[in-house]
């Protein structure tokens, strides 16, 4: 078995997708959780200066949505043709821009503006993206795409408490219980359960 | 063969590798492009309220890296197997974190902020990502990933106007050699010089 090691903060948002694909593919992985304080020095060593950075056997990869990608076709989690991988790719695109849009707000440097953004972002943008978000999971059966299990839920269960604290709606699962929904189908094979219940806790 | 259409504005920007990647499969296509005061009436019909859409037989497909991805895999424009397409996803997605950060000026909203961010990006944050880029270029023989002709390489030529324009640097490519090698490498393709010196002009 290979050695693996995945590099991030101490926190799920974007590196959670990754622990949750290793486990389900029986992958042992030492599990490096890198304090902010520390991230400075660490930084030079990653290969675009972002975390997560996943290293299989020293050869280091890069870009959740990527690494995501390259794991679930390694462990049977991608579409069955081309068709099915398109539209995991679309919605998964679709389920980042939601992310993005929220992380532009979050991460505003400027007090002021960032209330004002999130603000207009709160009446004008979000509900129309979560409702389409919301009407896409009910298409597809209590998934983000192709009526069934695939590396798209797992990239919307693991980044979904850093979502819901960046929109700034606690309560997020129970205004859409199709998002549950996509929760509780990743978290219903049991290896992913036991992960969940053992794994350090953090609030995003 | 298939009836295809293209919806997107009448720019190249991040349509333009969806009619690249058509142009070199021998795909004959519509081209629609829709004027921005057309566009709010077209809205309601694309899956999610963005363009480029690509339509095959009706069926609709949104997300221009979600697309582009499937026609190369369609043309054979992918890598060779998942470690080859892992880099092609990672490098691509580093392309677009550059064109993200650019856009995010460009589409700030307040005069003001929009001159400060650009002026502290163009100081603190490009020089150092493009750096970066043209290192991955030059080790990867002019290409974006693999080493080789890929998609990346599409996406890159595709949307380098519109990403000078964002980054207001007008001699980009004469900055970074590397960068003009990519767009070479694509527009040495017979059909696909062919195609762009037909193409309708846009400065984006």
């Amino acid at each position: 078995m290979p050695k693996v090691v995945l590099h991030y903060f101490p926190v799920k948002a974007l590196g959670e997708v990754v622990r949750l694909l290793l486990t389900y593919g029986d992958q042992e992985f030492e599990d490096h959780r890198i304090p902010m304080e520390e991230w400075p020095a660490f930084k030079p060593s990653t290969p675009f200066g972002q975390m997560p950075v996943l290293e299989i056997d020293g050869k280091k990869y890069a870009q959740s949505l990527a690494i995501a990608r390259y794991l679930a076709r390694k462990y049977g989690l991608n579409g069955q043709d081309i068709e099915e991988d398109f539209e995991i790719d679309q919605n998964v695109d679709f389920v980042n821009d939601i992310r993005a849009k929220a992380a532009s707000v979050q991460y505003e440097a400027d007090a002021t503006l960032k209330e004002k953004k999130h603000e207009d972002y709160s009446k004008n943008v979000y509900p129309v993206l979560l409702n389409k978000l919301d009407e896409i999971i009910k298409k597809n059966n209590g998934h983000i795409a192709a009526g069934k299990l695939t590396w798209a839920d797992f990239v919307f269960a693991g980044m979904f408490d850093y979502l819901k604290s960046m929109l700034r709606i606690p309560d997020l699962e129970k205004k859409y219980p199709s998002f549950q929904q996509v929760i509780d189908s990743v978290y219903a094979v049991p290896k992913l359960k036991a992960y969940r219940d053992n794994a350090p806790k953090s609030d995003i």
